[in-house]
């Protein structure tokens, strides 16, 4: 590892920007459909080849007249006309209206030779078996009437270059009879997912080896559709040198632009490094930016080359920041229009980088319609992240601290990102998380129920779920609540025959428990405590005879999962799951799980639909197994 | 004409929109594969099925160890640990690590057993050949570990049902293995053109016939697309029952919602009317709006049945009002976040129609970020108001006056509209229409010199292009002119021996004029005012005996292609177009014309780009024919 490399030449952000922005990505203009073209940008300005409309054409139903013939017309002295024929939509005129004459005429056809103007049906009258027409309005020469021309003159600029492609760019240019227009090419990247660890979605994981599912390509590919490019996967590939520039340099005979992305492996942009270094050209490694340290920009084989960083939340931040806008650029796409927001902090943070920290962040808006913006992900690198934050507060290199209420401005991951209508926190438990299926466009943050009452005291949610002791009460309004039973978890048959919580601590079986951050287990410690106050011993001494006790499991089905698996004996959990994963149960009690609402948020159209949601008679909570309502 | 149908019985907007909402329109689920799925909306929750990670997964490169082996290690005290081999990412641990031992380990890389923390690489050194390792801090368990479902618990709810699929739920559903997901489906919207006149774009058009181009499909079809359906174009028909029957009848089998459009002709719509009434069942005929009172929604042989308007304009506003929120509910579809904006009327309205109006406006922002609002379209049915309207404002029936400055809310035809960056008004010129080329997102409405300065005195425009006699200075900044000349136009060969004005009135030869907006016929107008007075006649008397002289052609290059298409011997216009179209040119004299801007405009980013533009030396205008800086 002594020849790792160390990325001290930093270059600053907006430098970044320019040796991307002078990055050879081709992408030469293509001609498409006109059904096919909308959100594509013209290459070429679009002048109009023919008059619209092409013949002077009646704009109203009624009758093809000579101006002159109506002048004084009105309802006291109407002017008879006599009435010589029709006219009709898509028909070549077969009369003349000479003086004195009048022709009926249907709204677009063209007028006959001599008429220079309509009447109107409305304010006209048929007589004498339709010989005669009886007029009671006057028109001038031209009434009624689109000279041929006069929508669209032939020779005239109907669209310029760049011109982006909505429904009514559509429709001037199929009333022009274009059929097929000159856009801007879409370049094609190409994504190179690193990692011998990483599995395509849709094949099988072996986790003894370490296998997960590659993230950031699907993602990436995603945000290169987003911003007008066309996505290639290529294979995954571990840090072998050869296998690498073989992978690279197809890549980029390939496409107009390759991005790297997927490994967290230092060894393995080490090897990317070596090779654009000897294949290619490399422009910039590292950037003044956090996350995005270990970013390459070069050239390779004639097509740009960008290396992102191997965290998803980072990857798509650098993405969004450097990459999206370079695609944007060639594909001739603007920028989107809503991809910021200005919110305030929920929280107060202090920052020592040095340089700026992209930071991403959730959102939530309060009452009064303010949008609260709070951190997340720490540098976890969790996928998760990708859901619970909205897109990132760039934080200028000088700040070292910005206040709770401060106003900063949100970037968007996408333009499609909205702030949740409710966000909640606190307990996993499976009849909330039914619940949230009916609500519109909920958040919900499974971090245990000590957790979520911390964050409703910091105003940060809207809702939280609790359940299980807790040591200080809560200034909360409560929505509603429910009971669920909770106890052991056993395979069928209950081949170890337990029966009580003390079997556990006696037959030395394979238990898998619950965080400590969940209302679950606090509830299961204080029944130990019990049972230790009553055998008058420590609970410590009790536990340590629970073989995994101390280790606990994330999730409200992890330990039913596990014995399903055939790695554990027995395990902490609910009736509902035991029934739902066909386990047995071994009950040890009820416990009260409640929806507590921030105080502050309880006019919120979100709580409300939640509130009036718990309220209903329609939920039937009875109806999931075990529960008390 | 007499059993024409009156729409009497409008209904309010509200009841039309739950007409609408309560119509059958279908639209099953489907499953579409990751890569396919950005845009989306899920038909139904995910959960994982899976632990992210799927094992303790080490979060840094460095030394898998014991945690309490490190306890009290730091620069002054470090820890010497055995080095008892390495763990690569996606390789099986081979090794177990017991007290005292250290296994290097890479990011992303399996926990040996044994292991419970990491060192990272940064914070120890190898000794003795590698043998040793040196830890220079200390760490706990647990330490720069990910434990197995720590990201994502299997059996947790991932993504809620109508979620749309951003690059963000997408990563996710990656890293959980989802290679396929459960979306909404996209309703079929057949679209149904009426009208005889209507030709496809691509198609010869018979404007003796009175053809057009088919304009309301095409706009249609790609509002449904944008709003989340697949659209499906019909033939279109004229007003014959049973070809219109079997056509409305045929859509319906094969779609969810079939859309009439394309034709103004009220005997179209009462064929259309009549095929419901008999074959399903019309549940509306006519809105309290305008446009829109010919409104048709119904059903069709258990399809969902709506008519819109025929104006171009009429039709997008009632497909965006009452349509795509219908299509967007059975996509799933959230409604678009920016579909609205907020502006100033820059001029008055009056109303006096006493029911909703759906007022087309175009948009242009001042200097100080404000959007002016005014009104386009009224009632002309032109297509080129679909690209000159950004959307409509809703004018409330009881709003009898909308003074200036008055804020009003603009609904944006589609979430992509954009002001332009530039609003310009004026002569024809083709010139300046080169210069529009080279702007960002210039709008130019070339309405002719006397009504582009009476609009730039009204402080609607960002520029005005003046060419010609004005009776009125103006109170402007010039940002530049340029000279062209002027004359009239003759086929190659000049076949008449026209050498001068006079030709064209003592020869009898049929001339094509321009219309007295443009300042090119003003400026022929004072010269045929000069030859008058120098003959000491009325300027009529000259006027009468050209042969066309009273009828203007709107662009500036109609006159040049009537010669061409032998449909008359002379006309109107620049040495340019001549030079451009093989025509021979009679000089008549030079005109100047200026760009001159809105005093309150000048420091708007659009009009500098423009200035920029006028007085950079790359812009040679001299390489236009003809024409002199």
């Amino acid at each position: 590892m002594t020849d790792r490399r160390e990325f001290r030449d930093l270059v600053s952000p907006d430098v970044a920007h320019e040796i991307i922005h002078d990055l050879p990505i081709a992408s030469p203009p293509e001609t498409v459909s006109l059904t096919s073209a909308r959100g594509r940008v013209l290459a070429e300005r679009i002048d109009a080849d023919i008059d619209v409309p092409g013949f002077d054409r009646a704009s109203m139903d009624g009758y093809a007249v000579r101006g002159r013939d109506t002048f004084g017309a009105d309802e006291a002295a109407p002017v008879d006309l006599d009435r010589i024929g029709a006219v009709h939509a898509g028909a070549t005129p077969d009369i003349t209206v000479d003086s004195g004459e009048a022709a009926e005429i249907s709204t677009g056809a063209v007028m006959p030779p001599g008429a220079d103007a309509v009447v109107i049906v409305e304010r006209t009258q048929e007589h004498d078996d339709g010989a005669t027409v009886r007029v009671h309005d006057a028109v001038a020469p031209g009434d009624n009437v689109m000279i041929a021309g006069t929508d669209v003159a032939a020779g005239t600029r109907a669209l310029g270059p760049g011109t982006r492609l909505t429904p009514r760019e559509i429709g001037l240019l199929s009333a022009l009879g274009v059929e097929s227009v000159p856009v801007r090419g879409r370049p094609t990247v190409g994504i190179v997912s690193t990692g011998d660890e990483l599995v395509r979605p849709g094949s099988t994981l072996d986790t003894t080896r370490g296998q997960i599912y590659d993230v950031n390509s699907y993602t990436i590919a995603a945000g290169v559709e987003e911003a007008g490019g066309e996505a290639k996967l290529y294979p995954h590939t571990g840090d072998d040198y050869d296998e690498m520039e073989q992978l690279l340099i197809e890549a980029a005979d390939e496409c107009d632009l390759v991005l790297s992305s997927g490994s967290t492996s230092a060894s393995a942009v080490d090897v990317i490094y070596r090779v654009i270094e000897s294949r290619g050209d490399l422009r910039l490694h590292g950037v003044a930016v956090k996350p995005g340290k270990p970013m390459l920009v070069g050239e390779l084989d004639g097509s740009a080359y960008i290396g992102l960083p191997g965290y998803p939340v980072s990857a798509l931040t650098i993405f969004r920041l450097f990459v999206a806008p370079a695609i944007r650029s060639v594909a001739g796409q603007p920028n989107p229009q809503t991809a910021t927001l200005t919110g305030k902090m929920a929280v107060e943070e202090r920052y020592a980088e040095g340089r700026l920290r992209l930071m991403p962040v959730g959102t939530v808006s309060n009452t009064v319609g303010e949008t609260l913006v709070y951190p997340v992900d720490k540098g976890s690198g969790a996928t998760t992240s990708l859901v619970e934050a909205d897109g990132v507060v760039a934080v200028d290199p000088d700040t070292e601290y910005l206040a709770t209420g401060e106003s900063v401005t949100v970037e968007l991951f996408s333009p499609d990102v909205r702030p949740p209508t409710l966000l909640g926190v606190g307990e996993d438990d499976p009849v909330f998380s039914r619940i949230l299926d009916t609500l519109s466009n909920p958040r919900y943050l499974a971090i245990g129920s000590r957790e979520g009452r911390r964050r409703l005291r910091n105003d940060v949610p809207d809702i939280a779920v609790v359940a299980g002791p807790s040591d200080r009460s809560l200034d909360t309004i409560s929505l509603g609540s429910w009971k669920r039973e909770w106890g052991l978890l056993v395979p069928t048959g209950n081949p170890a025959n337990i029966d009580e919580l003390s079997d556990i601590i006696e037959m030395n079986q394979q238990f898998v428990n619950r965080r400590t951050d969940s209302g679950l287990r606090r509830e299961l410690d204080a029944t130990i405590d019990s049972l230790a106050d009553d055998r008058n011993v420590s609970r410590e001494k009790l536990t340590q005879s629970i073989q995994g006790y101390e280790r606990g499991a994330k999730g409200v089905e992890s330990p039913a999962r596990a014995i399903i698996q055939g790695n554990a004996d027995t395990g902490l959990g609910l009736r509902i799951t035991a029934t739902e994963r066909d386990l047995e149960f071994i009950s040890l009690g009820t416990q009260q799980v409640s929806v507590e609402a921030n105080p502050n948020r309880i006019e919120k159209s979100g709580v409300e639909e939640l509130s009036d949601h718990l309220d209903s008679d329609t939920v039937n909570i009875d109806s999931y197994h075990g529960y008390e309502h």
